[in-house]
């Protein structure tokens, strides 16, 4: 069953708010395996709004309209529904008159220009709205249902969930199915080459679908069933959860919400350690990260912002002979400074940054970043050219370095 | 000039995220002058691409598409450009040579996907992408100019900013006006204590127009003027911000695209002065931000991430008997941190947070939040209750101690 939505308003075509309401009604027709074909937002015009409303009307099952609804003069969704399924507007009295009682029972002067609230299209029926006084109405136009909601999202919600979902479910049959997602999250691969490695599978694979997301560094790879019931798409999505991670390997950290911070934490607890950082150019960046989880405290010890090159040997004990012969951005001194901040700080797993951020080049290239994580069980070093500005550069390597400690805490 | 936003990308259409790049282009073309007429989104198939962009260039002089011209295969915004253009897609030699040269100095395997971003439709002209690797390009199709930018929004905007809007601005010729805003940043108020403070000149003032933005605290306030001329424009402008600051005082902290990490930046190099921080709850926070700007390693020192309390005595040396006495949580013991740090970090001025992020209340309600700042000229410090979850209250209360610093160095 494909659905549209349209959202009415002036203001959302001037910035002035978002259109969140698209894109929660977006997620209720995933949920109910409704395909949501496309979204539209058009101003306060009559024009305008009917040609949208015509074309949704000959393309789609069902159009779901926000906003327009309510009582000023700039309200003229009911109108141009109206224009477009060709019927008049019919004044519901029984309406118009539970609405001025209503407002009299709680002792307010009743706007005359409510009443623009009691018309509807001729034939429509009414979808009640308890947390407003705007009602919704919904209509069949040539074979296409005509769902109008209020734009307050509050008001949208309730509607949306009380009676709109559970009447286009009932449309819909028994073509129904659910829709699950499964998201992995990998990171030390380009969208692109995650593209590649995943090609055939993009291409082949019509249930569950694959798709790609790129954010910060991190490729997520959505995997999405259709079936009729929960399980039955999670047993959809199993071979190719299983067929994805063969591929991409350790790059695949989390799955849906889990974030590497949560992951570290997690690893942490298990074995009873704790952590602490010591950063040059990302500067105290990891360390905000890995308290960004509540309970963050149970495994974290504290950092060190050795920004300065004197800090480095004055707190952290790196000796000046290895930032001498290796240099201040080397992987060495990276290994030293996390010593450093082990024994200091008295954690049992260290992470430390040395680089330069740019945008000028220093005595390396701009973006060249050194990671050392040590463990009770080791350590690993790791050298990174990280591309773009300044902010890119910090906001990668801290991804970089976390992912290097999952990566220490997952080896034996 | 009419203009219309297409987005592409079935994540939208699932509700997975939110279109705020059309909200974000709707402001920018509101500031401009240029109608914005419609939005619409469709997901990554070619059919509904062509048919939505079809109907947007028969009724639009400008669209703007977001989306769908990354290196994978479901990026096919190109293609369906070119086939609505009814032209060919050109393969651009020199720019796949210079994508494969750019990715070779980063030492790094070039992906042969990447390629796919080196096409466009014949005729179209790219529009340079600073931040990622996917160019963007515009080609005129039946009298509509069609502009395709990267989804991701950091691409977007600069793209946007510093080619689209001038471009359209160009085309749109002699109607046009010079459109120049101006942006006051305020901390210390509540977007509706601005408001109100300055209702009038918002219900009154037309040209400049008064805008309020708010992000992540800070309350901007946008006076935008049309007129012949920038130099007209900015006579406009100049009253209304006077008007604004008389009532706000120091309150305004900056103008434009001035952070309170350049300002306290530029502040510390007058006077000759460095900077450290000692942090428990924001935990490096603060110092990420410090460093986040070109040169900061000029007056920033470092940082001691000091969460567990024993950090706190052993390096701070934060005596035991402020801590029992005062608690881990107050002024007194923010204020001996930032001694500590500026003492152990060898820094004239020193910024201390000591808090509870929550979200379970500790020996203090969570959101309490205490900052301390330190220089060669004297002492202050601050409680805070902040509001919000974990991520919100760390983030406003770094930004709340580095107005502190900002207050601190601006005092006699």
């Amino acid at each position: 069953m494909n659905v549209e939505t349209l959202a009415i308003g002036t203001e959302l075509l001037l910035g002035q708010i978002v259109n969140t309401n698209a894109s929660d009604i977006a997620v209720r027709l995933a949920e109910s395996g409704l395909t949501h074909m496309r979204q539209t937002v058009v101003g306060d015009n009559a024009e305008r709004m009917e040609s949208a409303i015509a074309h949704a009307v000959a393309r789609s099952d069902a159009l779901i309209i926000t906003g327009g609804i309510g009582p000023t003069a700039d309200d003229i969704t009911r109108d141009a529904v109206a224009a477009v399924a060709g019927v008049p507007l019919f004044f519901d009295e029984q309406y118009a008159k539970d609405m001025r009682t209503r407002w009299e029972r709680r002792a307010r002067d009743f706007p005359e220009s409510n009443l623009r609230q009691a018309y509807r299209p001729e034939g429509a029926i009414v979808i009640e709205n308890p947390k407003g006084s705007a009602p919704g109405f919904r209509i069949e136009v040539d074979g296409c249902w005509v769902l109008a909601l209020p734009g307050v999202p509050e008001e949208m919600w309730t509607m949306l969930d009380d009676q709109v979902m559970p009447f286009l479910r009932s449309l819909d049959g028994e073509e129904s199915s659910v829709v699950v997602s499964r998201v992995l999250h990998t990171w030390g691969m380009s969208e692109a080459a995650v593209g590649e490695l995943l090609d055939d599978l993009f291409h082949t694979s019509q249930n569950p679908t694959v798709a790609f997301l790129a954010s910060a560094g991190v490729i997520k790879i959505r995997l999405t069933a259709h079936a009729a019931t929960t399980d039955d798409a999670k047993a959809l999505i199993e071979p190719l959860d299983v067929a994805v991670r063969s591929r991409l390997g350790d790059r695949v950290f989390g799955v849906d919400d889990q974030t590497i911070e949560q992951i570290i934490h997690t690893s942490l607890l298990e074995r009873g350690w704790t952590i602490a950082t010591a950063e040059s150019a990302t500067a105290g960046l990891v360390a905000s990260r890995l308290t960004s989880i509540p309970g963050s405290s149970q495994t974290f010890r504290g950092s060190i912002g050795a920004y300065a090159a004197d800090i480095k040997v004055s707190l952290l004990g790196v000796s000046a002979s290895v930032i001498e012969e290796r240099g201040i951005v080397s992987e060495d001194t990276a290994l030293a400074m996390a010593h450093g901040a082990r024994s200091l700080l008295g954690a049992d797993v260290a992470v430390a940054v040395t680089g330069s951020a740019g945008p000028t080049a220093l005595e390396v290239e701009a973006g060249t970043m050194c990671v050392a994580v040590v463990t009770p069980n080791g350590e690993r070093a790791r050298t990174f050219k990280m591309p773009g500005d300044r902010e890119r550069v910090r906001t990668y390597t801290a991804t970089a370095a976390l992912h290097q400690v999952r990566l220490a805490l997952s080896s034996p």
